[in-house]
């Protein structure tokens, strides 16, 4: 099995380039292992980070002075530009000036979706986003070391929703349970999104916590995506607050032998329709049966009805069938990896109601 | 005073163009009060939302399915594309396409270090980038209650910080009680920036939250930057858990008189090279004396040296001045709006140690 680099270096020269710019932040980490800063949203001070793969298989960051040490430590060579500053301000500039430098004239494949167009001015860029997004779905071994490390957080996440889920505490309340949760198993404050909704809500598959207070009778959906170290986790159960309700019950019933079925029937060679087909059976949900998950939350390969992507050794497959109606809705969620004759589950958090 | 609106259009007919296309996401914000969706990063369905200064002042947003009724409620049209699907994806060539129906061959103005390459493609782009930040400096009145709301989080998480800090305590469990306050004021889930460093790390101005653990006659500098309805508040305060040292007072009293000179002296016609000198007087610290917020947590009028950017009524100032060395540190920020003769003081929180 190739590794990452060189399946980016073919995908470059396919495109006739002479080197790989990923841009998009997701792709930044696929190819350096750097956590690119996204939580906040663009800094006033600098651009977002971005890596160059030189045709010798090495890596050049064009990254702030502020993420420059971190790069070089993950063995890139760095063209760095200011970063947090009391100087004059020039973060495009900057930027333009350092990518010039690294590119020097030569032809460059790029995700131009990503790339800035004050960057991209003055290159020749070959688009080749899809060829990343197929080169991004099998996972290396460092990589599935960094989601299993992102599963473990949602497992830790998912034991703290179990806990803290009682009448009385409003969503945002058990959210924060959950987030500091997350935040302490991955020892530091990391991105983190999630569905967290209650009683009547969860009959609308999901949305953020809001200021509903948990009552005797209601189910949770709690499906938490971390982000940690770069890598993205993702999880779902439902969990009953006290005593749960006859449809509530059958509801979790079909979702967690759809979900069996499928889990069992991850293996190379199933399509992404197929199994959506038959994780679906007559459930009627109205999203992805699951999907592959990375430096980006929803990844290739996506498990929706007409994907033609085949499971290979080394993809990431998340599966959540789901069942809503009647007042209430269940959903839940592990995630396991493709192996050469079936798959590893990593999820490890309770399923049960 | 004109209002936004009238200011960016005026920057776009300077610029020779028809149109002002907002690309950066603070942008967007502030011609369209969306509050652009920014904690997770690039979505994998769609690109970020755009918003489009039409010459008659209307607007029209270049937004996914999911944004789009919101963009609608702020009096927006909206060219949508799709957002979220188990359709196939082309989240590029979505929104190149309603880029293109929505400019329709017009000369556009924009922000060309935050378009994508992809989008620009075809369009004739007069980069506005520093008019639009100098634009931006002077807020409406709706901005200044987005701002007032977030500086009441910010209060509200001061408040957390001060209950909360304690012998025993990690930093990230101090982190989670203050977001949980946070995020209960501000009713809903929300970004947030923060340092928040204790003890001997108080010497290094900031940081993230870590595992490190609360002792008695810590210092704990607590420094909230919550995004609430796409603008950003600002706060610090430097909490003593026990009783302070004698040089943790000094470093106190010094910066505690810093702000209230800085707080006295913010009206219009002062310069942010003088401020920052009248601020910093004797004290080094190695950042700036302070900044704008809006929708980018760090704006014009930069507080620093060399700044020739003079106050004008509608200003918001967040200063923080701060003492570091001899194995503590201190700082205090409040945020004030400039007014005709003087200023507003925005922050409410408690600054004693």
């Amino acid at each position: 099995m190739s590794s990452r680099l060189d399946r980016a270096r073919e995908l470059t020269t396919a495109a006739g380039a002479d080197v790989f710019l990923a841009a998009r932040p997701s792709s930044v980490t696929w190819l350096s292992g750097y956590p690119v800063d996204i939580e906040t949203g663009p800094s006033p001070y600098a651009l977002s980070p971005l890596v160059l793969l030189e045709p010798d298989g090495s890596l050049v960051a064009i990254a702030s002075e502020d993420d420059a040490p971190a790069f070089e430590e993950l063995g890139c060579r760095v063209v760095s530009f200011p970063g947090f500053t009391i100087d004059a301000l020039d973060p495009v500039g900057n930027t333009r000036r350092a990518l010039r430098k690294a590119v020097a004239g030569r032809r460059v494949a790029s995700e131009p979706g990503w790339l800035p167009a004050a960057l991209a001015e003055g290159h020749e860029v070959a688009d080749v986003t899809d060829d990343v997004v197929r080169a991004r779905t099998i996972k290396d071994e460092d990589e599935l070391d960094r989601i299993r490390t992102a599963i473990a957080v949602c497992d830790a996440g998912q034991r703290a929703a179990r806990e803290h889920a009682r009448p009385g505490v409003s969503e945002l309340e058990l959210w924060g349970a959950i987030r500091v949760a997350l935040e302490l198993a991955a020892g530091e404050r990391i991105p983190a999104l999630a569905d967290l909704v209650t009683g009547p809500r969860t009959e609308h598959v999901g949305g953020p916590p809001s200021r509903r207070i948990l009552e005797e009778g209601d189910l949770v959906i709690c499906d938490l995506v971390p982000r940690v170290d770069g890598y993205w986790g993702d999880s779902c159960a439902t969990i009953a607050v006290g005593e749960p309700k006859e449809m509530a019950r059958r509801q979790w019933a079909a979702s967690r032998e759809a979900l069996a079925r499928g889990l069992d029937a991850i293996r190379p060679g199933i399509s992404g329709h197929d199994l959506d087909a038959l994780v679906r059976g007559a459930l009627d949900y109205p999203h992805h049966t699951g999907h592959g998950i990375g430096g980006d939350f929803h990844e290739e390969p996506r498990i929706v009805a007409g994907s033609s992507t085949v499971l290979e050794p080394g993809m990431v497959v998340a599966l959540e069938p789901a069942c809503y109606g009647g007042g209430c809705g269940v959903r839940c969620e592990y995630v396991a990896v493709v192996t050469d004759d079936g798959c590893d589950v990593l999820s490890r958090h309770e399923l049960e109601l």
